[in-house]
């Protein structure tokens, strides 16, 4: 879980992100040159990249990090299972 | 530049996406798994490349097609320099 | 189809890559850092990334671009989709 | 580190990424159709991935674990950081 600090900081990333977002559909209705419409998005993407790089930081500090230390042994593997298949998700899905 | 069915999809797809990114601003308000917040992020990071994939075509299709059909050699170089900046960005960013 | 300069160029990357996965195997022997075996893979990514980028630009620049020229549309559409997809896979796989 | 079984396996499928460098050389050679070359590119880029998910899973396993085990908050902090500094040059990189 995320603490008060990192849950303002990610919201304010989100809310950033949203606001690039209607700049984008801006940028549609006005027929702007494509390759700058894709700069945007590709900025977009970057700026969620990094979201998901504070969760995931945030992640193996928290959650991970107290199943190792639980010494439940099957537990640390799957909670190590899931981070290795969230980090597989976020790298082929994008 | 899209033409007004592609304009049409393409803000159908962002206003998805705006909601997708509200929706994840909720998630992170009620504390939830940080593993369930992280495979949202990239649900909207796939729906951006999909926005990119139909931007990039088109591209490919009109912009790019038109400097080709010119039979003008250095503007044919120069939009196939420029796809190829925005791939890279695309991906490096991704 | 890529020039002789092109092909001495790609060979000679794909040269110095085969190099480099020797260097990996020979880190994994020598129980080298996972950290410094990863950046290591992470330098060969990085060197393919370079080769499939003169690949595509060569190919928009000759095949694409001829497709184009021939004024034949289904053909260049054809020729664009097929782009599209390895653009896709590109990202996908990777 | 890697344990022998392990070892093996990366071994085997860094011989067999070695094989597919020398076939995309042989495509090359033999002017082979540029889409088909890339989507050989491609496929070792995704056996490299497998290599740096294995490698990765294996040093949450172990490396960090054991510092997150050693309750060395610094130590923790750090190997964490290094696990993100690395998950992000796989992504960028590639």
């Amino acid at each position: 879980m995320l603490n008060e600090r990192q849950k303002s900081e990610v919201n304010a990333r989100l809310k950033r992100i949203s606001g690039q977002i209607g700049g984008i559909q801006r940028m549609i209705d006005e027929d702007r040159y494509c390759i700058d419409v894709m700069t945007q998005v590709s900025a977009v993407v970057a700026a969620l990249r990094t979201v998901e790089e504070l969760v995931l930081e945030n992640h193996l500090n928290t959650c991970v990090a107290d199943a190792i230390r639980s010494e439940d042994e099957p537990e640390q593997r799957a909670k190590v299972d899931e981070v290795m298949e969230v980090v597989r998700k976020l790298r082929r899905r994008g």
